[in-house]
């Protein structure tokens, strides 16, 4: 695989951001691809930039946006004051799936974690989307609970 | 029921929050409630107090906390820049069930969802607590997720 590497999105990189939050089954339905990036993307990104706790990273190959994941640093009074982090809007280029990308992503995810004092890694997947959970099984995640959605 | 008031936690509350969260099937084995409250649960709310993007609520009734629930602000890329909102440690004390004090708490947050400008809330519930999936569906929740976790 050509080498990849990880580090936090910047606002030159919410279109390819976006392109990739498209680039899925489920995604395509839900996302507004266009020449213009929809102003409610820019809008979601600067309010997440310079949040300590909420970063977007990228996973960048040959100068291209192959991947991409948001991390959410919770602290919380449970669990004896467990500090969690919560991983959503995972993506892979459908170019760069099969590759051991995903795998790669979500190791560094639970590093980064581990190096933030992290006792705790949560994130929900689609049950549709039956190899994810198998994935993520895979690395070590277990469906303990139901993940609950209310649309406004 | 006894009025109830929802208001946004503060220092001294801790004590409290810690025996709701530990007053509970599966958090009495994780919880640690004791003369004196754990170092861990103190630098915890010191760490969430101030941001604005995470507040723990209590419900206080007669000058007692009867409920918490900790309510995290997510903005997001996904969805067309869709910010959510995330309920977690919703916990009522075990005098106050039954009278539908879970019910005003999870309408409560969902309001406020609204009021901040959310499109979507979020929790998971551990799937054990098979009457809390029926209670979040009774407010229009579906387990469309699998909620899954990975201990460090």
């Amino acid at each position: 695989m050509t080498e990849v590497i990880f580090r936090a999105a910047v606002r030159a990189d919410v279109p390819a951001i976006v392109a990739l939050l498209a680039d899925d089954e489920f995604g395509a339905a839900r996302e507004a691809v266009s020449e213009e990036v929809d102003a409610a993307y820019w809008r979601a990104f600067d309010a997440l930039d310079g949040d300590p706790r909420n970063t977007v990273i990228v996973a960048e190959s040959a100068g291209t946006v192959v991947g991409t994941m948001q991390l959410i640093v919770i602290p919380s009074l449970s669990r004896r004051g467990t500090q969690r982090l919560e991983i959503e809007g995972v993506r892979v280029a459908s170019t760069h799936r099969g590759a051991g990308l995903g795998r790669r992503m979500i190791g560094w995810a639970v590093d980064e974690a581990r190096a933030q004092g992290c006792k705790l890694v949560q994130l929900t997947t689609d049950k549709r989307r039956v190899d994810a959970r198998r994935f993520y099984e895979s690395l070590g995640f277990t469906a303990t609970h139901e993940g609950m959605k209310l649309p406004l």
